[in-house]
């Protein structure tokens, strides 16, 4: 059998090898360079193809495609949101993306996204917080210890300049996980007993928690002037971390308003509750913070710009390592009317 | 780096080991088991969960995802459909798919659909036909001789029993080829110089070309009484090949039609024009051919719940063979809310 042609093969990272990849150009490098990509989309946002997700929903779960297109490259992103996983010892979300070129239709990338979403979240949030968190911010509450938590703090510090972390679970193994993952990278981490204690001196308060209810993490006492909330927990219907007041005191930015009244904090709003689009505070149209005194607030939810942002990044950067392996994923005929005399030579 | 876990690991097809299933299993055995899973499908068409598909188009192309679920597996399908690649030496369409456990989130099929869509296409074909061509046909007049005619062909052969095609391209070597590809098959083929000829004596009169155009490959006076037509290259806005006298004349049967007055021959109808659907025949609540003088028309298009039969299909042939390869395309730490504690231990 003939070898396929070059087009015919699609690049694809393995876990493992984006494992390598971010062994390999260094984490914190990593989401810096995810940031500015990220940023780079940001800046274009109005050329790019919006399209409201694709949810596929059952009892126990929902099943999502993301896509999305800048006219030159498409992207989208398989992803799954399945909290009763946990307790069956699987993952809650998991998740592969696939860059494809306009011109063609090819495929040009197939990629694991579990990893690659992480990082592309806490790269969102550190690039919204150097827009909005006070100057000279030097600490960041972490409310939520979970799989999130150390890429949030590892972003903030490569992006804002944070230096210590303090860390707050209702699981003390969580936080104490998040501690032991965070020794060695150069922040300060302090564990501590409580979200008030948590919050204490902090210039960002990061709230990523995973229940799937109205919790309020935050009440509208605990949230003193001049903070920057980077709320990024509640992130579907019915998943809220915030008491409305603080929502209230804030000038809230979001990423894409129509989803995030669905899914972000401000669907305990209503309807015509005022929001900055982010896109508009990067390209300058509208003000980011004002004063030493205002509260800002990111509502992220997580857009599929910043899924097909990471999709460009890996795309750009994986070809030149070994960290890739080629998927014979495209019929190519040599004479693309003869699949079947493609198929029947095959058998010889 | 400690292995991925069993459920981390998708089983991947690629092209050459699609070929290779294919002559595993046989051809005509593979449309036909195709066929069954198709019918078995269109049976319990009620409880899919039918989305439209979701499509990016440029000036050049189309991109499309197209998902469905039977509320315990989900599947969807990527496909492009660029009709000046050929002339670039590219496919005009190309395709994979992939099938996921709806109650885990998790994916467990990863593959090439470009072969798969071909003989998924040919397979609906036929089972329709089983249901509307005249008892006894024989004879198929096979007009466009590109990628789909030799599966269309086979597919007939298997399912129906026809054992003579009638072949006309306006294009002869596209004749010569699929003439040379059937050599062997036990089916008489015949090459014919005009539309005219090929459907002198045919039972069923498939049309399959390519132009992206309103085009008349079958005129009203071409038709006699009696026939069943296989329409399957009208299949997008803009591109039909009957002319409408005799969509008027025939009893017109459909996948979905909320998507084939869109995409289908019937576009060039009124919104109201009657159609019967297929899945309706098949659990028995309508009439399929009524009589011998009756003109059937199966105005196929492809529908997202055939590549879920094909996907269903090729997850419960294939893992029981060498044909795959598994993919580490999910991340799987061993505790689910440590995915950095993983990503650092493969540092190690």
């Amino acid at each position: 059998m003939s070898q396929p042609s070059h087009k015919a093969l699609v690049p694809f990272v393995s876990v493992a090898n984006m494992m390598r990849l971010v062994h390999h150009v260094g984490l914190e490098a990593m989401l810096k360079d995810l940031a500015a990509y990220i940023e780079d989309d940001f800046r274009r946002w109005e050329l790019f193809d919006k399209t409201p997700r694709v949810a596929s929903h059952s009892e126990v779960g929902v099943i999502e495609l993301m896509p999305t297109s800048d006219g030159e490259a498409y992207g989208f992103k398989y992803v799954n949101g399945h909290p009763k996983n946990t307790a069956e010892g699987l993952q809650t979300v998991t998740a592969f993306g696939l860059l494809a070129d306009v011109y063609t239709g090819y495929p040009i990338l197939l990629t694991e996204m579990t990893l690659l979403t992480a990082l592309r979240t806490a790269a969102t949030s550190a690039m919204a917080a150097k827009y909005l968190a006070p100057k000279g911010s030097s600490t960041m509450a972490m409310i939520g210890n979970g799989a999130q938590s150390e890429f949030q703090s590892l972003a903030m510090k490569a992006i804002v300049g944070i230096d210590t972390v303090r860390l707050y679970d209702r699981d003390p193994a969580a936080t104490a996980k998040c501690a032991a993952n965070l020794a060695g990278t150069g922040l300060t981490v302090i564990r501590c007993a409580s979200p008030e204690e948590a919050i204490e001196g902090a210039d960002i308060l990061t709230t990523c928690t995973a229940d799937k209810q109205c919790a309020t993490i935050l009440s509208d006492n605990m949230v003193g002037a001049g903070v920057h909330i980077n709320a990024i927990g509640g992130d579907c219907p019915g998943k809220t971390e915030l008491a409305p007041g603080i929502l209230e005191r804030s000038e809230v930015f979001v990423e894409y308003p129509a989803q995030t009244r669905i899914e972000g904090e401000i669907q305990q709003m209503p309807e015509d509750f005022a929001v900055t689009e982010l896109w508009q505070v990067i390209t300058g149209t509208k003000p980011g913070r004002r004063d030493a005194r205002q509260i800002t607030l990111f509502d992220g939810v997580g857009f599929a710009i910043e899924d097909f942002s990471a999709l460009r990044y890996v795309r750009d950067r994986v070809l030149d390592t070994p960290y890739h392996q080629d998927l014979d994923l495209l019929a190519d005929p040599d004479d693309p009317r003869d699949l079947f005399g493609m198929l029947t030579r095959a058998a010889v």
